[in-house]
């Protein structure tokens, strides 16, 4: 990882908040932290701001490489960094792990004052708009009046859509990345199967593990492996893997017989061993809440009429999770609200996940419309 | 269900084998039972039989209803009876649950004669192939030398097609409804989630959990969810269920707030109070073995080529488990192998399920090829 146009070395800061935060849910957090990364400088004017929204198993670990971890490179890593599309040279970009997360910032996991013991179940659920409430009182601490972009993939366009509504004033460029206005019947479904994995499982203890030494590592296994089929296309899936047995021959038993089988359980594996399944669980929710069109009565034109920024929207041709259809109905309305808008669908095999690969259209066109923001 | 064109009561029967069957697998059984029922009368000729092969979750009790449950209607009973577009005046049509089903066939649940006790792990896994051997066996002993038609759905279309392929001269007409030449690695993904759900159960004791008193009822029911999503499309979730809440507003919890929420739990619910999960994990894993080019090298059109029938194939246009392409992948196998071959591509917004469902089109052209077919 150490080329040229690497960030080289980073490393995690923490934020803390001592007034109360009210949760759309209704709950109150009398205090929080954030842990962040930021990458590139501040400029005087604190005009070169760029705000990373995360995804559903994401974190403030963006770009650049821990020290003490040769194989920890963020998760935008190619997207990230000096002569990059998200040019650090040029802009300051900061990676928050959000509220609910189990990478640092107040989560699920972490220890309630309160009780001295791990929130667990009573850390409340919270959503796109608290994020973007905390988005807020992070730039204030920063003295960042206004984010020159801000940007995410899949549920992390949603926070980045979200902040441009509820904070109109603090976004000049929002860039929604394979996403959706809202999750269908479908999606949500799918989000259910996952969350009754981990609820059901007898190691779940409603959320309690923690304090039972356990862990629901079969359900968020299951979770993972349910995920990862909607993250990729059925095209990607078949010239990955096709129908290739991994032993030549039906084994007629329950044991890997296709290297589809193989992948899948490894990524389930991998991922149940360095994931909360509470914040899992809050993740999905978070989701599901997410509508901005809700309070309006469904009129996304309507919704977006707060907005304030300028906008891009990409899509993918092969996701079929957030399909190029649902990030045409986002343009449309913002089109409609006399929004400035952009859009591109780029042809891509690699499904949802293409949000996070290597693509020369895709990352020519970030260059090109970041190369634009003004600083 | 008594209207003037149903069936009205009927009744299973059993028939015993007693020469062993060779399975694929390596595996023998020494003897088998297949449980069935028969609805019209066999004529003279023997010429009239038309057997329905069954999909994942199926049963012999295709038609009619049970003298002592006035709800227990056949899960084909609009497609079948008396006037009907399978018409039970001019047809002899035979259910058969298959091998290792859990309907009273012989199958992980059924007593090994061996042991003394249910077969539960013991019992092999079993493909089409097989499948199609029993069948065979079955017409023999009823004298019927070549049935006038063999039709199914998904699982069973692929049944349908397998014994036109491995005993061309006992079927004059194979209908393969909402199927595939294969699962693709999408396809296979969604199985093994759904296996791993059962196996990883810790109530499913390696498939022994019938001697341990227990039941692995919570990832049957996670495994149906799941597969419940790939009956239906997008658009008939969107259209039935939409984000609708249960309760009107959010809940913030991981109760039921969406309904489609309540629906698949239900769904999976009932299925895991009257499913077998070894039989389940058996019919996922005969969906995945099904590849009748395999032999061939892949080439579908030189499998094919053993065929003597003449084939209806049928798909919906909203099918994304096994899409319209999937099944004019079969057409096109069947047309360059000299084949007779009618296909039909019907509109619908069911998704997969649309097979089992009654409309006007399908069914009309159901009738007409029915109708055609000389007893």
């Amino acid at each position: 990882m150490h080329d040229s146009d690497s960030l080289g070395i980073v490393s995690p800061q923490r934020m803390h908040f001592d007034s109360p935060l009210s949760l759309r849910s209704g709950a109150v957090l009398d205090s929080f932290e954030l842990t962040y990364e930021t990458y590139g400088e501040l400029n005087p004017a604190k005009s070169n701001a760029v705000l990373i929204c995360h995804a559903l198993s994401g974190s403030h670990h963006v770009a650049g490489v821990y020290a003490d971890n040769p194989k920890s490179t963020g998760w935008w890593n190619n997207m990230i960094g000096p002569g990059k599309p998200i040019d650090t040279r040029r802009f300051f970009v900061i990676g928050i792990n959000n509220l609910g997360g189990c990478h640092g910032s107040t989560g699920p996991i972490s220890i309630n004052s309160k009780t001295g013991k791990r929130y667990g179940p009573d850390f409340p659920l919270v959503t796109t708009g608290d994020w973007a409430e905390t988005y807020a009182r992070f730039a204030d601490r920063l003295g960042i009046d206004c984010f020159a972009a801000v940007i995410g993939g899949s549920l992390g366009g949603m926070s980045a859509l979200q902040l441009a509504l509820d904070a109109p004033e603090r976004v000049r460029h929002t860039i929604v990345i394979a996403a959706a206005a809202k999750l269908t019947a479908q999606n949500i479904a799918f989000n259910d199967v996952a969350r009754q994995a981990i609820l059901t499982d007898p190691d779940f203890y409603g959320g309690d593990y923690y304090s039972h030494g356990t862990f629901p590592r079969r359900g968020l296994r299951l979770a993972r492996m349910l995920g990862h089929i909607t993250y990729l296309s059925d095209d990607s899936m078949a010239s990955k893997f096709g129908r290739e047995l991994r032993n030549g021959t039906f084994a007629f038993n329950f044991g890997v017989e296709f290297q589809i089988e193989s992948y899948l359980r490894y990524q389930g594996d991998k991922f149940a061993d360095q994931f909360d399944a509470n914040t899992y669980l809050l993740m999905t929710k978070a989701l599901d809440y997410f509508d901005p069109a809700q309070d309006c009565d469904g009129d996304l034109q309507a919704a977006f009429a707060r907005a304030q920024a300028d906008f891009l929207v990409l899509s993918f041709s092969s996701d079929w999770r957030f399909s190029p259809e649902r990030s045409r109905t986002i343009v449309k309305a913002l089109v409609a609200s006399k929004r400035n808008v952009s859009y591109a669908e780029i042809p891509s095999s690699h499904g949802h996940d293409s949000f996070l690969m290597k693509d020369d259209y895709y990352h020519q066109l970030m260059r090109a419309y970041m190369h634009n923001i003004s600083i």
